[in-house]
């Protein structure tokens, strides 16, 4: 990234070659970020992040009328949009998942009527780590429905799971390139040719004319550096932080009494593990872990400031006394088995002390 | 920016540590940027350019049937939402300039009507470099129409001219990082306390629920420390690149017979020299110039791509056999005389080569 703050500072809009140069660089992280996700370099539209190219999938397809599918578990990105957009005459299902979070396909199929002209369903889930049957629901919608468009967030999936639209037949699909560790500002919205979209943010004729604004150079290029450095080790990745998430929730569950985990224990992300403490607060026992030096999660970092338990906890009818003691730990390539044995047995004194002083124990 | 992309790599949603002290440098670079525009740090947005800045003061506040007013030569990123909105039921008044491409305030006051809700005119102008009497508007709005909100589009005005917002007595002002040698992909919106926005990004309750997704902290650091460090130079700066300027100028006139300089010689950005050549193509010019290793612009670089004269010049009523001949020139913080002498020089003789072939001449 560093040359495009320093020497290469030209904006691709300009004619004269420094702007040529950063055009240049520019169309090489695009067809970068096409080859992973096996699409047309001109499918790609680089916007500011995950949350923007979710607004962008919504806002920019659908018109008064229309009827929009939603898990009721994704991101506030997707979920809060189409509230505005149910607000604003637009037709809006949420779908409730099952108890292991993960949305059954047939209740797509029932909701869908002729008026459908989208359908938004998370790869991954952001707190709980798991992982909607997106590759079942594209080919049934290929099948049967193929004026349907369908858009993923994909954003927790980002360098770990695999992104191939053709695999996932998917019309959009939302990226942030901080989650694959890549600078934070910049995100990714693969949009399938021919399909028509309107822009979210007009003016200049960047990205097609589909997103206005000088275009983040460094940040682009920083992105898709950082994506293409996952998907070089993904599968290697993801079977390594399978192992630790497994000795890690194992271990949990075996030391620590009245714990569950929340999600699936199978289909989620490697690098989650989300659990429930009975009788004590997330909020404390995150406190006490930070001072330990580990950091972790009661709900999202994009949810922070509220003290509701998240929509996605009470979207899994986790027991009261169960929710607000929920903690989300995130394994990532720093990971190694020692940290998480420091975690447990931190852990596990933590949630003893504070029960000690629990009403609710 | 560095420590933010590396040790420093928090989420400023986070609760532990690593996210606190991200957010601490998050809201220490709002109250430095709320210093410089003398406002409270409350009312600043960080964005993601000056286009998402421009196009949330207007889609967040205009609903159908109000009034906008705007002047004719604003930034795409105004005018095209203006047009768009338009289109949705908002009604639209484009103020013509004068021909030395600024506005005159009796206009605006003769379009306001009993719904004119927002009036966005920009602060300088990306073209022609020329001031708008931002701070006469303004006063004259406080005086008289207390209810009509003011915006202004202030990209070009960045570092280099007067950002205080109680000066220029506007509800809104949009800043882009990189017009100010911060980096690209960061902008700034200042909204006045009390003022109700809708969001355009929704979802994660960042920047108080005005603009969803995690904060580019890296971007939004430097943004604010290349502010301050523009602002601690200003007067000086300006000083010198109107001397510069003034040099520039007048001797590209008196060594290039049919030349003129667009916009208002006095009333325009120091860094700004917008000239045409009568019987050439700006693009010729451009390309030769380029080769010698100077970068100009035909128009702006947001527009690039199109061949039609901007809607800048087209306002000037610049006579068509000079309109296809204009070139802008930017002076920046590291343009000396020398600088200066070299392109008067070079641009002389492309001239005069390009009007040996022209037909026009």
């Amino acid at each position: 990234m560093l040359p495009f703050f320093q020497e290469e500072f030209g904006n691709p809009g300009s004619i004269h070659s420094k702007g040529q140069s950063a055009k240049n660089a520019l169309e090489k992280a695009r067809r970068s970020v096409a080859e992973i996700l096996n699409c047309e370099p001109e499918e790609i539209i680089f916007t500011s992040g995950g949350s923007e190219s979710d607004n962008l999938a919504l806002n920019g397809i659908l018109k008064k009328d229309d009827h929009l599918i939603i898990s009721a578990i994704e991101h506030p990105a997707v979920l809060h949009v189409a509230e505005i957009l149910e607000q604003n005459g637009i037709e809006l299902t949420k779908i409730p998942v099952e108890k292991n979070g993960i949305l059954k396909i047939e209740k797509i199929e029932k909701a869908i009527h002729p008026n459908t002209k989208l359908i938004s369903v998370m790869l991954a889930n952001n707190e709980i780590g798991t992982l909607q049957p997106l590759r079942e629901i594209g080919k049934f919608l290929q099948k049967n429905h193929p004026g349907i468009l369908l858009h993923t967030d994909a954003v927790q999936g980002g360098g770990i799971l695999d992104l191939n639209v053709k695999h996932l037949k998917v019309d959009f699909l939302s990226l942030s390139a901080h989650k694959f560790y890549g600078p934070k500002g910049v995100g990714i919205l693969f949009k399938k040719k021919g399909v028509k979209l309107n822009p979210q943010i007009s003016g200049g004729s960047q990205e097609r004319s589909l997103r206005a604004g000088t275009e983040n150079v460094a940040g682009i290029v920083g992105c898709v550096k950082a994506l293409a450095l996952a998907e070089k080790s993904r599968n290697k990745e993801f079977i390594r932080l399978k192992k630790l998430q497994n000795y890690f929730v194992e271990k949990v569950l075996a030391e620590i009494p009245k714990t569950r985990l929340n999600g699936d224990a199978e289909k989620r992300l490697p690098g989650n593990a989300n659990f429930s403490f009975f009788g004590i607060e997330g909020e404390s026992i995150l406190l006490r872990l930070d001072f330990e030096g580990i950091a972790a999660s009661t709900g999202s970092a994009c949810a922070s400031g509220s003290l509701d338990p998240s929509h996605v906890l009470q979207a899994l009818k986790i027991p009261h006394d169960w929710l607000h003691g929920s903690i989300r730990f995130t394994l990532g390539k720093s990971t190694t088995k020692k940290d998480l044995d420091f975690v447990v047995a931190k852990l596990k004194k933590i949630v003893k002390d504070l029960r000690a002083i629990s009403p609710l124990v």
